[in-house]
């Protein structure tokens, strides 16, 4: 249930307090720590509004009081920060080999990250239903116990995911069409949070935004390296999905081969490299498990790091293959940063020259280069997850402590 | 001087009333003719700022009371539309062969478009600024002698501009590092009213959102079909530039090739197809003017209306290569529909077919055709420019009335 971003142009009544709320709330991650004065300062709000934003924002224990300064012309002001103590949000990867879970507070820190195997491609939709929420249940108990409140939920797949949470196909998971926002939402008993599904490219672009090495980037391309190949688009700001939710099939883009084009998928995916490099090895079935390319990616590494010649050279027309898809991208959509994301980032020190070469041998302006490693290892996804709560909260939705966090957790002991 | 879109999300205070005033132009564009109350009632704004803001409206000339209505329960309310009798907003297109000069009024109809024949490859960028300022001072003297206010002018240029708007390289015009815009604003003596300099394809886009027959799909790909083919991008409504300015260079997507891959460009621009389909022609230096691809065009128009096999086997070649291009693009971009512009709008009937079939084929899923043709015929960059000028002042860039708008027609009489 990734939605559009809503039409900033359309003033309506009830959104006026809600966005001013979230002005508050940005002003203080991007300043804080900060003076209800200063906030006025940076926001052209008058002191009156807020000093009323700001009381409503500790009530909600979105924002907390650190004290007072004295580093200023006239009375010490009581300084405002992010309350990262109350609250979390929850990230959530499902893929073939494993799940992943992670939650982050309010400010962006880390509060858990657990990996567990689950064997998502040979078991059935519902039998993941099961596992997920089993999953996202213990997640939220132990968040409560803490004494936070959930936020929201991600949930990352690898695949086509329609905008209301269907996952239209999903080929490592062999699923199509199943409505799996709608199951988890019903397998969790009507959680006192908001849940949202969304394709794992998608919200890895949306980490590396808030809290990768080129944080704050307005313009970058996330490319996966998994079992697929697809890309996350953040275009002046936002994820952009295009018309239907569709946008970046980076694996789709024709690239040079022997007798014509190949998809990029096809000869420069994670998957394609592995087997290109290592093509005497004994397992050539179509998929890969996650496992098996990680120990292929560790054995090329091994080599590459060796100097074997023949690594280092089917490594380099691999990475050629890859460059000229990366610079098909960038002839499209100008981002400031390809980020190379899952076991791409390995290989990275044999990647990124040849895709960097190739981009500047053609002639695409840049101060520095363009292609470089993502810094947030396979947990990208569920961290792009969580930070997707984040960013519906600082926009304006923000938490209803109306619904105790903890009926959750009760319905999820209740017999049923 | 096409900036970037302004973050909706910082609050200014001197913005706000700037703000409100194009939520109530833009909600009058959309719904009017409408009352101050059905005003009040699209936007949440209160009755008294509303009343407010229309005064204001009125004293600019860019609103208008169109009389009462009695169709509604109570008391019969005062109508208000856009003004379109009073401001226009200019377009001009600069390319190797022609100037076009179009102007529309606030509510989009057209208020005159002139084509003149200009050799803008031929002539240096001193002489095209003067042939240039020469044809904006006769617009704006017709304007205003229809008692008009310039809202503003665009200049479109078939080549990479940056923000600032110099022209960075132009390859048709043979310009490098041209500063179109200080030399045009010198030119015309402090013109009173905002300039703007762009890329031809970003313009012909928002041409298309505001005036094409996909007018208002929020997602869309325009591909020039002049000299150079390019891509205009609007993504979730605004047109998109990427980090550096030089988004959708579509001409560098490569597309297979004897031996390869060629760039699109070179195998599928309007340029190429000419050669393609009639390769016996005496003429093939490298540079076609747009007066002898419009003759080739012509003719291959008539040789494959009379069904001539060779003429319609060589389109459905090209055609194809055009189809793995617009593939490309779709696949990362997922946009709502592709715009055929310029001369491919004249080959539309033999390649429309292909490019939607092999979209078909390759599982894009549409409801309907993707792959259109323009309407607006080689007007559309003139008019995208003129469109930008309408987008700007129902952002809030509302004309400076306390600026005599005839200041530039005098300066223009004035001896220098």
């Amino acid at each position: 249930m990734i939605g559009r971003t809503r039409d900033p142009n359309k003033a309506e009544v009830g959104d006026v307090r809600a966005t001013n709320l979230a002005v508050v709330l940005r002003c203080v991650r991007e300043q804080g720590p900060c003076s209800r004065a200063d906030i006025a300062a940076a926001t052209g709000l008058n002191k009156t509004t807020v000093s009323s934003l700001v009381s409503e924002l500790l009530r909600r224990r979105l924002l907390r009081e650190t004290g007072t300064t004295e580093n200023r012309v006239g009375r010490p002001a009581i300084m405002l920060a992010l309350d990262g103590a109350s609250s979390a949000a929850i990230g959530i990867e499902v893929n073939a080999d494993y799940l992943t879970a992670v939650a982050v507070d309010l400010a962006g820190r880390p509060v858990l990250s657990w990996r567990r195997a689950f064997p998502g491609n040979t078991v059935s939709p519902a039998r993941t239903v099961t596992a997920v929420t089993a999953l996202i249940r213990r997640v939220v108990t132990r968040i409560e116990h803490d004494g936070r409140q959930v936020l929201g939920l991600g949930v990352a797949l690898p695949g086509l995911v329609d905008p209301d949470g269907r996952a239209r196909l999903v080929p490592s998971l062999n699923w199509r069409n199943v409505d799996f926002a709608a199951e988890l939402v019903d397998a969790l008993r009507g959680p006192g949070f908001p849940v949202e599904i969304g394709n794992d490219a998608n919200y890895a672009v949306l980490a590396e935004h808030r809290f990768g090495e080129h944080a704050g980037t307005r313009d970058l391309v996330y490319l996966t390296g998994g079992t697929s190949l697809g890309a996350g688009l953040l275009v002046d700001g936002s994820l952009r999905r295009g018309h239907s939710g569709y946008s970046g099939e980076a694996g789709h883009i024709p690239v040079p081969a022997p007798g014509g084009t190949a998809p990029l998928e096809t000869v420069a995916s994670i998957t394609a490299i592995a087997r290109r490099v290592l093509p005497d090895d004994t397992r050539d079935d179509e998929h890969l498990s996650l496992a098996e390319i990680e120990l292929r990616i560790d054995e090329i590494v091994a080599r590459a790091r060796a100097g074997d010649p023949t690594t280092l050279t089917r490594l380099h027309d691999a990475a050629k293959d890859l460059a000229t898809g990366i610079f098909t991208l960038v002839s499209v959509l100008d981002p400031a940063r390809v980020i190379l994301g899952g076991y791409y980032a390995e290989l990275a020190p044999w990647l990124l020259p040849v895709v960097n070469d190739l981009l500047d041998t053609r002639g695409i302006p840049a101060d520095e280069p363009i292609a470089v490693a993502s810094t947030l290892s396979l947990d990208a996804p569920a961290l792009g997850a969580a930070a997707r709560v984040l960013d519906a909260v600082e926009q304006g939705r923000l938490p209803d402590n109306t619904t105790p966090a903890r009926a959750l957790a009760a319905a999820a002991r209740a017999p049923r």
